[in-house]
């Protein structure tokens, strides 16, 4: 596995491999690596035959007093999680090798962006679309791989990839969770013993929802109300949004039909968690 | 040559050529071609191996009440004239091929978009952006040609190319002129014998700060002064600006120095003309 720090390298290592023809792979990374971006890097290994992976914190995605100087880092930890996965290549540029001081282009998916997180983080997509159309152009991949954890960043930049016609197969992956239900994220690092407890009232809330949908249930005020009553109760949690959309639009919706997101973001002192799932209602 | 209106035709064409690592040279236009574009066009069938030129008349980078509606088209004769000077390829799409009925995805450069035609027409760069980069995602050239007579959407898509890691070599040609100094424009066909006469004034007011600056004159503000002399004594213009501005920053200057972009946007009845020179000033 190879490891570099500059476009220009990445340039160089990249370009044998696409005159050979080889099927790129890419699955881009703020670090601090789970299961859930190694079963992304798996599903790449598996699918392409380079497989690319990009660490960056990202400063653009970041609001004025959100997490970005204490967002969890960890290069060397992350690179062997890398390695033994198979991945080929991965690029870790730091901040000025991606913006220059005077950077003024932002990439912006104004549809999709007023609900759900970035009606609670405004900026925030731009900051994600525009550093993922910049990794895209770098790295060029055939196929570039997402969680659904952040669904709406999915949703988001599949957008983008249709509407600018970015030559790239955008594919979603399953969360991956915590034996007891906990999506894994690099954030759940920050939560005390009694916070990782109460945060599991998001998968609970969630559970709690599919079920009442296989019951029957078509309500979207009745099943939010429900989800809000189990987070709440876990005592220490501070509600951002409990949503239930369609999952292409992201619009919200007050009877259930077709694909469905129900969405929740919640914060545990500091720590801001999401979680979701999608649910196809005939 | 060949004509192409959709994607997945233009995909098509390109595929067998890029596999086979000739270099593509990309001219984009709104058509009614003239012998700027054709100069473009020649450069591109000198230094690359195959030349696709876009013929699309953009909506998205007109304001409401601009012209267009009624912007001259004529795709019969542009393909004559592609075709005369050796393109490969003509892409020329409906709306409806080049925007999704709930497209949302927006390019935006906003350093150097405040100034010059920037602030006369707001919007209208983002409308310019967006379908570059669009355009750009569609061909993947090697190579973009655009004419200096557009400075600022050059130097505007030279940003953008350069912050979004867009892998293509931007090229400025200079401002083709009629053999009267009129810079050739699709545009000239709206002006009546008086305007079009009146329109040399642009030519005359540059040449004019050309002559000024070469004895030796560099304040900003006695150059601007005279051209606005000499283009308001042409009777029947309308003056939109008269600049004076960094070629790289775009910004205004108010003593010469280095590379120097003189710039004007006039209006003659209701035909907008905009021509221009770069100086360097040591």
């Amino acid at each position: 596995m190879r490891l570099v720090k500059t476009i220009r390298e990445l340039k160089q290592e990249l370009e044998p491999i696409r005159r050979s023809g080889v099927t790129v792979g890419f699955v881009p990374t703020m670090g601090y690596l789970h299961e859930g971006h190694l079963s992304l890097m798996r599903k790449s290994v598996e699918e392409c035959g380079f497989t690319v992976v990009s660490i960056f914190v990202n400063p653009t995605q970041f609001g004025p007093g959100e997490d970005y100087d204490r967002y969890p880092r960890d290069l060397e930890r992350d690179l062997s999680m890398c390695e033994s996965v198979g991945v080929d290549l991965v690029f870790a540029p730091g901040v000025s090798e991606m913006y220059e001081p005077d950077a003024c282009t932002r990439v912006t998916v104004s549809g999709l962006t007023q609900n759900l997180c970035g009606r609670s983080r405004p900026g925030h997509f731009d900051g994600v679309t525009t550093v993922v159309c910049k990794l895209f152009n770098m790295v060029r991949p055939d196929r570039a791989y997402f969680g659904q954890k952040d669904a709406q960043q999915v949703a988001v930049v599949r957008r983008m990839v249709r509407d600018l016609n970015i030559p790239v197969e955008v594919r979603e992956m399953p969360t991956v969770r915590e034996p007891d239900g906990l999506a894994m994220s690099s954030r759940n690092v920050y939560l005390s013993p009694d916070q990782r407890r109460a945060a599991l009232s998001l998968h609970r809330s969630l559970r709690t929802a599919a079920d009442m949908i296989e019951k029957g249930e078509r309500s979207a005020a009745k099943i939010r109300e429900r989800m809000i009553d189990i987070i709440l109760s876990s005592g220490l949690a501070e509600l951002d949004y409990v949503e239930i959309v369609d999952a292409d639009s992201l619009r919200n919706i007050d009877t259930l039909k077709g694909e469905v997101l129900i969405a929740v973001a919640v914060k545990f002192g500091q720590t801001r968690l999401i979680d979701n799932i999608k649910v196809v209602v005939h």
